[in-house]
């Protein structure tokens, strides 16, 4: 299924009914509207404005298209923030109010403003949860953007002393939890607990990750008080959604921000994206990039959105149709990137993919935005690509085939991305950038993988790569335990308790020594731009920024560092690595793993991946040039085919 | 004729004669006084003390010097503050005071304080106004350096909403205007605008130009109330001009800044400024123009400076002698630099040359810059350099000669600036860099250009060259389509309407497309390490940084994207480049365009330059080495000569 | 003598005792206690708890260590805080206020706090001053760590405005001190002043210079307080020492701040700073370092240490044992490294070292930091060095040692260090790194040195480097015009008066020109990436960031830049150096001055030093390779020997 992101309240009335006829003629099936529309559903406190709304709902189901209605709440309205100041969160990190002016200027943890987004949000769910136009509902719009999820408001501040009682009980086990003691930071009572942010040098870890845990919380809090209000008033075929941001930016725990939807969404945005994170190339390097994205960004968000919800669905809710706004340099898609990155999106189970937005808006903060129209109404670049996609999927139902259940699966763990903020002990430490380094090995062997988190089932896995699995969590502890599966456990794993802190009989503490039999005793962080070497079957490989001293107290010692100390520990199906290394050793191990567990690799040329759903299997060319297309002889060719798969572009075939 | 910045209340007045008399046998003729000296003038609030600058004034008049009388208002004294301190300026990107200790604390928004600089600048007009030694006065200092134009004070607040009254009439209007629906970003009332800073993530780039426009526009509300306090009191052949600062860091309509004046002064430190504008250069690149200054910067804000005002000349008010002290970097000038400088600047259509400062003072903060003599009262290094330009000078009085006229013209967009920096779009993309980037090619070919606003008559030109003209100016459009001028006009122009929306039917809007017969479909923006191709005239050049598909409506395609698209549109008398481009293509079309209108040209050896005034042409040498001097056989030398000109020398010649 | 740093409260009482034994049982003989424990020792306002404390003190007794106390005021409790905010300082950049929740959270200038922290050390030195298993105390701990040495909190504004009161008298004088009048900053009244931050533009250098004295004179002010309420009570053995931070970073004069104490400690962690330190080097230049750190870091803050009072003795007190966690990245010391550096430091005259921290701790900020133990208590990588260092000082009890004096003595000026900061002029200029510059050179050709401060007798020394000696000081210049020995005198020497003024009859001023008979007519910065050329002896070398252009006075110019001018000139006992240069130059010159004064030289290869204390030779090897040994053949060897020196190893032998 296609769709589009609409603003009717941006343009005149009379416009309405040609886009709705538009967007029906062009194969589209599905329209989100109502996102950031609050001043004009609500021009004056109390005073709703129906009318215009109920025109637009009316002029697009008429044309036969389905709706997804979003809560306003991204972005409140002046008036609003004039008679309750204290819903404007503050940085952590200047202590400066962050104003009204753009968009997401509230704190969650303000109980006004809660109930502010909870009443609009009843509202519209009462006047619309039952319209038959309508197929489902989007809360607020990318939570925690801009760096939301923490604030350090006297809201926050309350709330975060009302979090510690509730989870420490007494201030002497808060005081002890966090060894207050260290620095002479203990607090006499719950009253005197501060924000871990504006003291003379670094704050406690466990008070960070405390913070950090709290502001989680609300997030968690807040959206499920939202899901909530929603079901209580819609009928129950709608569904609740969400449009993420990626995953690893959110500061949140995803799963849990998921788990009151009936499946998550994702705004995909390959350029912006790549801009932004493969800035530290070169010219040279990133031209290859800059009109594609990288290969494995958007499908690592992909397989992670698919998996937040048990329904082992998602929807693309905002797709890049063009240059974008927002990042540092906005290069144009290479023609046939949109297609393509529309199919990459269903072959990993999105059931639908919604472009954003459907006319380039002519002024505010987005107008260099592309959308389908440019400004003028007219059919701008990614049009073409869009009808060819509608033609392709004719004959190619995907919301028929299963969720892809895959058999290779990376387990993200929220704790370990936040211990690596708080206490990075190396500057080249980046959990983040680890587990998209894991991901893309395993995809340049043509492997497909599902995101678990902690706690997922690991049943009908063959392989399970845990990059790192930092603090204490005794469900996935047994699962890993329990597991057939071949298991590569990263370094860091298991370094700390649940409050941060070194386990008793050092790392890996928390019941992981069952899987990795070695003491740390000791860890070094290098500097990014210096290695030391990391031997292992018959290979040569690097060793770099963190690195484990260990005590092998099990297992067996497969891999070395430079001075014959233990490095890589197989311990019947787990191999724990005690060092972050390279691409090159990733690939090795891992096709170790698939190969011992019998799943099936493939090595495939630079910038090509593959992704099968059901029984469907496609092919994606993000390189310039044509590569033997990697179907096997006599393949059942559904989208594409011949012997060359050409830049940017793709195949499908049906699986034998 | 030649002067120098002359702080009396900084010697004892035993030094005065003797200086005053070393002045006038140096051969200066004026002095300029009176700036920052407001703690010595009105030591206390209302109690004015003058003894000491009637003396100071009587002995430079004794001695046969001119004065230059400033206004104090730089420099507001601690008593003021302190009685006052909403007088102080607020950072807008920090929200902090911006406190007493150093100059230009002051808010131009400040009621309060522009009664305050009325008030003294009246005092000292009606007391000096009509002395006989008094030729003329400065305003203030250097308005706007440090960053001072904007300022988030509550009175800047406050004012700000009374602007928005003015331009709008109605908040609905202003609404409409901003597109505020676009976030609900919707006021109810001109009391609920906020400051366009401060917010979670960027705000509405319609709101950052009207708060530029209005920045600009109480600066130039506070100085035209300056000048015309000024006038009130002083004789009328007494001129009134402000010592600019390079044009680009203003922030502010420097057209209409000097609108009020006589004519406009500029502030020339070539090594300070090559200093922090050529940081990006390796150091053996750099080190060429370490002790020169870059060949084009300082002519580029001399020809702005002259064609500020009708009367097209400028005075140098301040010219650097040796090293100065606030670039990071703080070299000695070449031996010869200064002549060349103060040359440079006169060839320019510079009436007066003024040294900064008599002698460097051993104090405060600018104890390192240096002076014409040193602290012991020695003459420094200049000073054998000013005796040469007096010698030079007595045979060639440039006063005489008329104000040069070019036949090129560049135009500078004081709003294309502003919309640079508030949707940047592109991190490359730098309209300031562009200018003299477009200039710097121009000036290699041998060509004078004068620097013209949007509004500037353009008859007499043969050349117009327009890196941008972005919005809305129905004057500038009509005129460039009525020239008969050769047009070269930049991309991004006409991108956007007068309250920084795209225009209906794209851009290039405003009328530009009678100039431009394009379409502009789309746009992206390149990091500065990547470049495409651009063909043009049998040559292959680079597209970068910013780059415009094109529908082409009329015209002819004389150049081409690598994908053969228009990236380069012939339209009668213009020439409409879609996409910014590298150096061998901006000397390449502009000689072409200079052949077609008759316009001769001479390629120049690297850090060569020409500039003819009157009917003396004069060649700088930038470089170290000596070139072949660049005269005609048998031209009639008026400095200087011989078959080389040598490193860091010029010669100048009589036309024939 | 060997120690360890140890903090009972943050274990089960039940591990004290065998603590105390293992400490005793390894060879330790001194563990410091109490440092940051003020929580546990009053847990509430006035209600002390030394229950526990006195068992600590008993169980370590009892196994027969020595006890060193200390103050616990470098992190006072939340209730203090609470109520008395004013006590935390505010940071002079952000004019934020720098609270709770790590430590050094207090103003030097707060009343409050001074009292109070007199108030926990008289009650502590009433209790334990007497305890005969006590030998000494430590006040608080690094002080001026996390750049506390300023702020500008309302209590340092009211102590500064006073402290220019008795500095100047009459504002009248302040202000002509500071030459007020040049931007009309003066003031009417000492109630008008402000602190020098804040301001629209820099403030001047003269505001600053008295700000950072202040500043100085308050750390002093407050430490003498605390020296004189501990021996107020303690026993008149008891020594009194701090623990240093290293000496460039404390922004304070550490002759006066040292100056009550009977010794100065320091606390020496030589990879944490190294990553800091050596951070622009490339990935290959600095893996060298990586686990060693730079061969001259650690020896340069040992003998300022050593010198910093009379006594010409000191301690380490806390010495890294493994990886730290406060540098971007921690690597782990090489094998053999804790060994070389605990010897390092006793060849340079330390009576003590004592290891950073016996156990590491699970818990809190420093978790990571490695201690001799591990956190379950077993041995730590550094437990066998300790071991081996235990045993080679069984034959050599350095402390019956004369502490060493050096034949070379190089000077370092506070008031250089902070002009170097205040009024930087090139980008370039940094006195900390020039120290470091000079002191390698000499260290690199074998030699001792001696730090001095301005106002050392120079008795007895052959050589004095002074690299720069930058404001008035008049005891120095005598001592150096008196002395014998060669004088190496650095540019910027004499460069300003006491108030940061330009000497009248230009630099050097203040006497210096006794030294160097030059007059510096003029100072240029270059970028660091450039340089120029400086002649000399035969040789050709760079003349590099600061060059100064000089009228030479008397003496002989034995150097000249690349025109010929004098850059380096002789004047009987004094060279006078008018520029920086490279290690080449600076290496050469000071061979040249030391044969001149027959002290004995030896170059030695890369990354080998050499040390002596009383009759033995320490040499060194910080490279991972071996070396031939540089000892005298049939050398006495004490530690070590052979013919080879090896990698990270040492060797000591007795001198004929």
């Amino acid at each position: 299924m296609l769709g589009v992101c609409y603003y009717p309240e941006h343009w005149p009335q009379e416009l309405w009914a040609t886009d709705a006829h538009r967007m029906k003629a062009l194969g589209l099936s599905v329209v989100r509207i109502g996102e950031f529309a609050w001043s004009r559903l609500e021009p004056e406190p109390g005073r709703y404005d129906f009318a215009w709304f109920d025109a637009a709902i009316e002029t697009l189901v008429t044309a036969g298209l389905k709706l997804v209605l979003c809560t306003p709440t991204a972005t409140p309205p002046k008036w609003l923030i004039d008679a309750h100041p204290d819903i404007l969160p503050v940085d952590p990190l200047t202590g400066h109010v962050r104003g009204f002016g753009s968009r997401r200027h509230y704190d969650f943890s303000s109980e006004v403003y809660l109930r502010e987004a909870l009443r609009i949000s009843a509202v519209l769910a009462q006047r619309y949860g039952k319209h038959p136009g309508v197929i489902g509902w989007q809360t607020d719009n990318e939570l925690c953007c801009h760096d939301t999820a923490l604030s350090i408001s006297a809201a926050a501040l309350q709330a975060f002393r009302a979090w510690c009682v509730e989870r420490y009980g007494t201030i002497d086990q808060l005081n002890a939890a966090w060894g207050n003691v260290f620095w002479s930071m203990e607090y006499r009572s719950f009253g005197e607990i501060e924000v871990p942010f504006g003291a003379v040098t670094e704050t406690n870890p466990a008070h960070r990750m405390a913070y950090q845990r709290f502001s989680s919380d609300q997030v968690v809090h807040w959206h499920r008080a939202m899901v909530a209000v929603l079901r209580e008033h819609i009928a129950p075929h709608h569904f609740v959604t969400h449009n993420f941001i990626p995953m690893q930016e959110t500061g949140v725990n995803n799963f849990e921000l998921a788990a009151p939807l009936d499946f998550a969404s994702y705004d995909n945005y390959p350029l912006g994206r790549a801009d932004l994170a493969l800035a530290a190339l070169s010219g040279d390097e990133f031209k290859q990039y800059m009109r594609t994205g990288h290969p494995d960004f958007q499908a690592f968000v992909f397989d992670q959105t698919r998996c937040l919800t048990p329904a082992r669905r998602f929807w693309i809710m905002e797709q890049q149709p063009g240059p974008v706004n927002w990042a540092p340099h906005n290069a144009r898609p290479a023609t046939g990137m949109v297609r393509l990155w529309t199919w990459e999106a269903i072959a990993h189970g999105a059931d639908c993919v919604c472009y954003f937005r459907w006319r380039q808006a002519p002024f505010a903060q987005e107008q260099m935005h592309a959308g389908l129209l440019r400004p003028d109404s007219v059919a701008a670049s990614a049009w073409p690509e869009i009808e060819a996609v509608v033609r392709e999927m004719a004959g190619l139902d995907m919301t028929t085939l299963p969720s892809p259940h895959a058999r290779v699966a990376l387990m993200v763990d929220p704790e370990a991305e936040w211990l690596s903020d708080i206490e990075r002990q190396g500057a080249g430490y980046d959990y983040r950038q680890i587990l998209l380094d894991w991901y893309r090995a395993a995809r340049e062997l043509g492997l497909d993988l599902d995101i678990v988190q902690p706690d997922t089932d690991l049943t009908g896995y063959a392989v399970v790569l845990v990059p790192c699995l930092a603090l204490s969590n005794a469900a996935a502890v047994s699962r890993l335990v329990a597991t057939t599966a071949r298991v590569l456990l990263g370094p860091r794993s298991g370094a700390k308790t649940v409050e941060v802190t070194i386990p008793d009989g050092l790392a890996p503490g928390n019941g992981l020594r069952a899987l990795a039999p070695v003491q740390v005793t000791s860890v070094e962080t290098l500097r990014p731009d210096v290695s030391e070497l990391l031997h292992w079957n018959g290979g040569t490989y690097t060793s770099r920024v963190w690195r484990e001293a260990v005590e092998v107290v099990g297992g067996e010692v497969t891999g070395t560092y430079e001075d014959g100390s233990a490095a890589v520990i197989r311990n019947a199906h787990v191999t724990y690595l005690a060092t972050l290394t390279d691409d090159a050793f990733m690939r090795a191990m891992i096709a170790q793993l698939c190969t011992e567990a019998g799943v099936a690799l493939q090595r495939l040329p630079p910038n090509v991946r593959l992704r099968q759903r059901g029984d469907v299997m496609f092919a994606f060319n993000y390189g310039a040039s044509g590569v033997v297309t990697p179907a096997p002889a006599g393949a059942d060719f559904l989208i594409g085919g011949g012997p060359t798969l050409e830049g940017h572009d793709l195949v499908a075939w049906r699986l034998a």
